[in-house]
C-alpha cells in the first residue's frame, strides 16, 4: 500500500504545479522511485491510496504501471485531510488481513532495505516497522519521526520524543491489526499514522526492524529533495570498478552531464551511440595527421570517453539499466578503440614511411582488445570476475584514450598510441600470469 | 573394491610381460583408467585385491594413489586362482558391512556409469549389478556374462544363458550379502563371482541398475584392447564443438597424432608450447615474402593448427585436463593468430607501398580477436556460451588458419588473410545481432 493522498504542501515552491507524486527527481517521478525499487526487491501489485488531486496522481501511476510491468489498483481516501492514518484506514476494506506492506509515495528506498523488512513477517496482531539506529545519517533529525525501542518492540513514536533510539523510515510490514488501531485512533479524533502505530507500540504489537545502513530519505522538503538528489548522484559512483581517469576526471564529469541527461527524454542507448559517433569523428579527425585537427579529434575522443560514462549513469537514474544497452556499450567500445588507432597510426605512417609504425599501431590496437579479451576469460575460466586491481586500472580504456588525448595536445598522438598499447601489453602479461597462478590453485 | 588378481592370460601376447592392470592403453594403465572413472564420479577410497604378480600390480597401483591423490589400499587373495569370487572373499574382512561398490581392474567405464549405479543404494541383504540392454552395442556378445532381469530384478545370470535381456557390465554396489553369498557357492566349490552372485539372484536379491548408453568395456583379450582403444580415440570427437576444417581436416589428424603422443612423456601444456612456436616459426617463414618460404610457412601454420588440437585430445586421453592448460591454450591462440596476420601484411606491404595492405591486415587481425571476444562477451552477458552454429563455424581459427595456409600456397596469402578477416569480421556482425536479440528477451 502506498499512500498518495496528501497534499505535499511544503514541496509546493518546486512542484510548479505538478502533484507531488509525479514530481521528477533526475529524471524519474518520486512515485516511479518508489514502485521501481520495489519492483527490484520482487513486489509487483501496488494499492495506491488517493486524495489530493486524485485524477492526476491516478493518471500518473496508471502510466508508471504501464511502463513498469505492474498491477497497480486505486482507493480513494475521502477524509485523507483529516491525516495520513485517516488515508491508511480508507484502503482497509481492499486489503483485508493479508501482511501487507506499507510506505509513502514519497519515501525513496533502496531494494535491499525492502528485502530486510520483507524477512521480518508480522505475527498476527501485530505490525512491523523498518528503523534506522544511524543518528548521523538520517536526513533532517528535527523533522524526522522518532521511535524509542526496547528488546526489538517500539515503545514509544512521535517526531518530539526526547529520548529515542531510532528514525521511523516509514516503511511498515503489517497485519490488519493497524486498521484496529487506527480505528481506535479515530474514535478519539487522532488521525495520523503515527496516532496507529502509537496504540499498537503501547501493547507492544510493533516489531522494529533494523535497517541500519539502507540509503532512505522522505523527500516532503526543498531541502530534502536536494539532499535526494545529491545521494542519487553519488551512488552512481559507489562501488564502480573504475580505471584511475574515470574516477578523478570522467565520472565527475559524466554524473554532472548525466544529471542533465536524465531530464531529457533521450535513452541510454542514443547516448552509447552518440559516444560512438563522437569517438569515430575523433578518429576521423586524428588520421588527418595536422596539429590543430589533432587536437580537436584528441579533445573528442576523450569527450565520447566521459559521455561513454553516461549511458550507464542515465540507465542507472532512471531505472533503465538492460543487457541489450550494456551489449551495445561493449561491443561498441572495442570498434572505436580501433578507430582511434588506426586513425593515429594511419596519420603517423603517412609522413613516416616503412612498415615500423604500422607494427607498432598493429600491437597496440592488438593489445586493446586482447586487455579486454584476458579479463573475460579469466572470469569464464576461474568463476570470478577479474579483479579492479592496479594492472586492470592500468590497461582500462579510460586511461589509454586519455594518455592519446593527451598525445595529441601535445602534437605526438602516435607516440602516446604507443606508450598506451606498450602498458596495456604489460598489463596483458600481469593478468596472464595472474590466470595461469589462479588456475593452478583450481588444479588442487 | 577393484578385482585385480587375475593373470589376464588371454592377453598375453600383447602384454609383453607387463601385469594385466598396467597395461598401457593410450597412454595411461587399464588400472588408471579405472581409479580415474571413479575419481571423476566422486570415490576416491579403494580397496585393490591382489593375486597374480601381486608385487608388481602393487607398486603400479601405488604410483597411480600418488598421481591421482586417492587412497588405495590393498589385500591379497592367497587363493585367486580359483576364481575372482575367492579373490573378492579375501576381501570380506576388510569392508564389512559398508555398502561399497566393486569393478574388475580391467573393465573401462564412463563416470556416469558409475554415478547412475551410485544412485541404486542396495538394500540390506542385497546387491545391484549395472547391466546394458542393448546388446547391439555390447562387445563381443559371445564372451560377455548374460542377465535376465525381471520386475527390476535379476533372475539368471551366466556367460550361455540362452535367453538374456542385458549384459552384465561388472559394475556391483554391494552389502556384505556378497560376501555370505560367495562363501555358500565356495561351499559347493564354486568360485566365479558369478556364482556368488547367482545364488543372490535366486533368492531375489540382486537390482539390475539399467545404465544402457553409458560406455563401458571388458578388456580381455587383444580384440577388446583394439576396440578399447577406438573407442577412445573416437570419444575425442563425440560432441566437441569444431568448426569445418577441424572436423574434417585436424580433428582426423590431430586424433591419429594424439594416439602417438599420448604414448609418450609429453604433457598437454608442452604441446601447446609446441604449437605455438610452430605458428611463430611459420609466421616468420610468411614474413619473408617469397613463394617457397611462405609455402613452408603456410602448411607450418596450417600444421600448427592440427597440433592445437592434440594438447586437448592427449590432456583427455591421460585424464590430465586442466584449467591452467585450458588457458595458456587460448591466450597462445590469440597471440598466433595476431602473428600470423602481421607477417602476411608484413610481406604484402613491402612489397605493395602505401597504407592500405595495412589497414586491411589491421582489421583481419581486428576480426580475429574480436571474433573470440564477442563469444565470451556473449557468454557472460546472457549466461549461456554461444552455440557453435554456422555464424561460429565460419569465424573459428581452423577456418581462417586454413584459408591463410591455402592462400600461401598458391602465393597469395595476403589475398586469403583479406578474405579469412572479411569473412570473420561478417560472422561478428551475425554474432552482434545474435546478442542484440538475445539481450531483447532477457529484458522481458
Amino acid at each position: 500500500m502506498i499512500l498518495a493522498a496528501g497534499e505535499g504542501s511544503r514541496l509546493k515552491q518546486i512542484r510548479n504545479g505538478t502533484p507531488k507524486p509525479a514530481l521528477k527527481l533526475l529524471g524519474l517521478s518520486l512515485a516511479e522511485r518508489t514502485i521501481t525499487s520495489f519492483s527490484a526487491a520482487g513486489i509487483h501489485r501496488f494499492l495506491v491510496v488517493l486524495g489530493h488531486e486524485a485524477g492526476q496522481v491516478r493518471a500518473h501511476y496508471e502510466q508508471i504501471a504501464i511502463r513498469r510491468h505492474c498491477d497497480i489498483d486505486f482507493v480513494i481516501a475521502e477524509d485523507w485531510k483529516l491525516g495520513n492514518g485517516a488515508s491508511a484506514l480508507a484502503a482497509a476494506a481492499k486489503l483485508d488481513s493479508v501482511p501487507f506492506l506499507l510506505t509513502m509515495s514519497d519515501h525513496l528506498l533502496t531494494p535491499s532495505l525492502i528485502e530486510r523488512i520483507l524477512q521480518a513477517r508480522p505475527e498476527q496482531g501485530e505490525i512491523s516497522l523498518a528503523v534506522d539506529r544511524d543518528k548521523t545519517e538520517v536526513f533532517d533529525v528535527e523533522d524526522v519521526t522518532k521511535v524509542a525501542t526496547s528488546d526489538g518492540r517500539i515503545v514509544s513514536i512521535g517526531k518530539n520524543l526526547e529520548v529515542w533510539d531510532a528514525a521511523d523510515t516509514g516503511v511498515f510490514f503489517c497485519t490488519d491489526a493497524l486498521f484496529s488501531a487506527l480505528r481506535r485512533a479515530h474514535e478519539q479524533a487522532k488521525h495520523s499514522l503515527t496516532d496507529g502505530v502509537r496504540d499498537l507500540a503501547e501493547a507492544g504489537k510493533v516489531n522494529a526492524v533494523d535497517v541500519t545502513g539502507e540509503d532512505w530519505i522522505d523527500v516532503d522538503t526543498p531541502e530534502a529533495f536536494g539532499e535526494a538528489r545529491r545521494r542519487l548522484l553519488a551512488s552512481l559512483t559507489k562501488g564502480r570498478e573504475d580505471g584511475y581517469i574515470s574516477l578523478r576526471l570522467n565520472r565527475p564529469l559524466s554524473t554532472r552531464l548525466s544529471a542533465h541527461l536524465a531530464a531529457t527524454r533521450i535513452t541510454p542507448n542514443q547516448i552509447t551511440v552518440i559516444s560512438f559517433l563522437i569517438s569515430l569523428t575523433g578518429a576521423g579527425l586524428l588520421a588527418v595527421g595536422m596539429f590543430a585537427t589533432g587536437v580537436v579529434g584528441g579533445l573528442l575522443v576523450q569527450a565520447a570517453s566521459v559521455i561513454d560514462g553516461c549511458d550507464g549513469e542515465v540507465a542507472r537514474l532512471k531505472h533503465l539499466s538492460s543487457p541489450r544497452g550494456a551489449w551495445l556499450d561493449t561491443v561498441l567500445d572495442r570498434y572505436a578503440d580501433m578507430a582511434v588507432a588506426l586513425a593515429v597510426t594511419y596519420a603517423y605512417a603517412s609522413v613516416h614511411p616503412g612498415p615500423l609504425p604500422w607494427i607498432i599501431g598493429f600491437l597496440a590496437a592488438f593489445g586493446f582488445i586482447l586487455s579486454s579479451y584476458v579479463t573475460k576469460e579469466f572470469g569464464i575460466r576461474t568463476g570470478e570476475p577479474y579483479p579492479n586491481d592496479v594492472l586492470n586500472r592500468l590497461k582500462r580504456r579510460d586511461l589509454r584514450i586519455f594518455i592519446i588525448c593527451l598525445g595529441a595536445l601535445v602534437a605526438r598522438p602516435f607516440e602516446a598510441l604507443a606508450i598506451a598499447g606498450a602498458l596495456t601489453h604489460l598489463c596483458v602479461i600481469g593478468v596472464l600470469i595472474r590466470g595461469w597462478k589462479r588456475s593452478a590453485i583450481l588444479e588442487r
